[in-house]
């Protein structure tokens, strides 16, 4: 159920579901957007810094939105994100890997500039 | 042909080429990735705060990603990206925008932690 503005509060906590990226999907995605050795193909990659198959950080980030999306976070008018103010990869992603997402509220407030538009920042 | 740490300074600027996403990919890329009316469905998508299609941000960034791999930048080891420090959506993007990316070199500096690895920062 969509959730309207009164609904979010500051130190709510939503989590996610799990997903994992297949080999098949790692290598198409990268072969799109990501054309790099070490998301590409296993032998090339075992040369590389990461010395083995690593899925592309922009993999993972769009895996990330999936796993949002499909949780309980849900705000009416959909997620429509400004931007974030700071994104890291601290390690490199593998084909083992689960993928979860912990959300948790940091803000809460109207907009000045869209009358009737809350930012809810997570 | 790559480039070593040497032949990065700050102020050096990379353009790109230029890339379209047509129709079909702007929807299967959100049914897999951002599962939202207004990157879905042109009809559901006049009824949202976007008033018609818009291409997902995570589409758009990983698009963005593909013109940097391949514009003249290319440093030797591959674009291995610790995160960004800012990330913004500041407009929505339309089937019939064009995209492409600018990449000024910021800062240039050896890795502490890494021996014989340089950060390049864009």
């Amino acid at each position: 159920m969509d959730r309207y503005f009164e609904a979010f509060g500051v130190g709510q906590i939503f989590g996610s579901g799990r997903l994992r990226i297949d080999t098949e999907r790692c290598k198409t995605f990268a072969a799109e957007f990501d054309p790099q050795p070490f998301h590409l193909d296993e032998e090339a990659a075992r040369e590389t810094i990461f010395g083995g198959l690593a899925i592309s950080g922009w993999h993972t980030a769009a895996v990330t939105m999936r796993l949002l999306v499909d949780c309980e976070f849900k705000p009416a008018g959909g997620i429509i994100s400004l931007g974030l103010d700071e994104l890291r990869w601290p390690r490199p992603v593998r084909l083992e890997d689960e993928l979860c997402v912990e959300s948790e509220v940091l803000e809460v407030r109207l907009l000045k500039s869209r009358a009737e538009h809350g930012l809810v920042k997570v």
